[in-house]
């Protein structure tokens, strides 16, 4: 507390990011990164950039990069925009589309920053429970709203709506709609497909899960050309320069990979497949993830019992103290040798 | 304009940054980028850079840039704030610091992003005019007010205040004074050694120019442990992890090599001398700057018919559309060759 700050700075309850240990090993199974690295063709993208290019302030506007969205996305360049990590996309968001007489709605379970940019625009909020099986109520969505937000997969859940979903919502509304899509990539269908039907439709997506690029911090929205003129404004009101050139060079050359992009996601799937059973086997109730990571509750052992002795065995995964899911665990796939050690942890403690 | 848009977001005005023409090469002294490349140890950064660091988040911390930046200016970790460049510094620190009953207080001839942070958190402000030579009058910052920000030395003027001023303003207000120091290395004395005496003092520096890394997007902020608090609880409600794990890397490397910037800062000032005197034989007349840029005004012709012919030229130089300056031109300081060429240019436009 400070007599200097301003009276919002005092009521933030910031978010708190799943733990990056520096120094200690540990296989980290809590922030959902890829367990893979980011493609070879990064590393050559690295090799060749000309660090005199640093020199000079980046292109303001990220015009190759958005550009190779776009075409990515089958989309025009207009309706793009992009960002310093889908967090600071989403950020931007908040403040360009939510602030109305009107409570924002989301899932009473999903991303926990969300009620965080909330706090720092002032927006009003209505969290929307989830039913009894974690999933979306579609009907509640349609109620008078200043805006709708739904990660799809939704987290910390994994569990997704499927297209015929998202537009029962879209329809139902006249306030801007993100499907916030930061792990689309591990078989959920995406609702790019619907951007030039439902001009209230913003897609955030980043490259940080699907690209193996957490650490480079690129994120992006996709939606009508309006609705991205109106997220430059505000981007061009706090930062000119989001995206630095390196970063703008190794996310177009991993674009450009979609072959080590399709080999990764399918394999992490296939890793998924192969816990939630082992899993299973161990008494655990696992809920049906689209996601890279599961969503689980044991029978018998609490959650954060088993949270506390995976980390003693050098094991990290994630776990909320929130309502309805503090007896669960965020478990994000790793590898397969990850997995099996977090399997075979497992079974020694709840067996 | 569009429906879905806050009404903030309608009324925004945004900031425009100078021009990066992508593809044709142009002698560019309109952005004030270092004419120098980036420390060779930044190469080596890069080469050293091992990929699979970038499939986890950095840091959310930023822990190893924070030790180095605090030990390079003799300050505690505790003291120090990084962000993606200084222009989100300063958003973060003008949301955490200025919102208040009454305005914030800066120079009408200042860096014009300050108006533009005003309208994104609807921070009431009020213009302390220059004086007829451009400086900054003291005495004004005494009255009441909610902050105090000034870029020392100052832009686009390029004039340095001495830190006796700068403490007459600190001892006569009980608000927060940021001094933006994004110019300060090329001979204007730091505010540092004044945190540790005023607990409502915020230093406000970056690697873009100092470092010749505008394209890496580091910059960071210094002062009393209570101020950088604020800051990260704005910070950890917007973007977790605002510096990517290669922009750090880099940034440590850079700022370990102490000689190269003194080399590059002191040619940066021997360069500004020869073409300040240059200039001052071609009838134009030149305000002392401390930085690495000029901010001139000619005798007979108009800036904006200078602005343009050595745009044609192949020159750019920035000229802003303000009351006071619109004739004047702001002229990055560039290598001799580029400063020699623009002077001939100039001889044949004026003479």
């Amino acid at each position: 507390m400070s007599q200097y700050w301003t009276n919002i700075v005092h009521q933030l309850d910031p978010y708190v990011p799943g733990e990056q240990p520096q120094g200690m090993q540990y296989i980290k199974l809590n922030t959902n990164e890829n367990p893979y690295p980011p493609s070879p063709v990064v590393s050559k993208a690295l090799e060749s950039f000309g660090i005199e290019t640093l020199r000079s302030y980046p292109d303001p506007e990220s015009t190759d990069l958005t550009h190779t969205l776009a075409s990515y996305h089958g989309l025009e360049s207009n309706q793009v925009f992009v960002g310093n990590g889908s967090d600071e996309v989403l950020a931007h968001s908040f403040q360009t589309f939510f602030k109305h007489s009107k409570p924002l709605l989301f899932p009473d379970i999903s991303y926990s920053f969300y009620p965080v940019y909330c706090g720092l625009y002032q927006i009003d909020f209505k969290k929307i429970a989830l039913d009894d099986n974690f999933c979306v109520t579609l009907e509640e969505y349609a109620q008078p709203s200043g805006g709708i937000i739904i990660p799809n997969p939704n987290a910390p859940t994994g569990i997704a709506l499927g297209l015929d979903s998202i537009e029962t919502i879209l329809k139902n509304t006249n306030s801007v709609v993100i499907i916030d899509e930061a792990y689309v990539s591990f078989g959920t269908e995406s609702a790019v497909r619907l951007i030039n039907l439902y001009p209230n439709l913003l897609v955030v997506q980043t490259l940080s899960k699907s690209r193996s690029l957490a650490g480079l911090r690129v994120g992006y929205a996709l939606g009508h050309a309006d609705l991205i003129k109106g997220l430059k404004r505000v981007k061009n009101s706090f930062n000119s320069y989001p995206i630095d050139s390196l970063a703008s060079a190794i996310a177009i050359a991993s674009i450009g990979d979609e072959a080590y992009f399709q080999q990764c996601s399918d394999q992490v799937v296939a890793s998924r497949n192969w816990l939630t059973k082992a899993l299973v086997a161990l008494n655990f109730n696992v809920l049906p993830s689209s996601s890279n990571f599961l969503f689980v509750e044991h029978q018998n052992v609490l959650a954060l019992t088993l949270y506390s002795e995976l980390r003693k065995r050098g094991i990290l995964v994630r776990h909320f103290k929130a309502k309805r899911i503090d007896n669960r665990l965020r478990i994000s796939i790793g590898t397969d040798e990850e997995c099996q050690a977090l399997v075979s942890a497992l079974k020694a403690l709840v067996g």
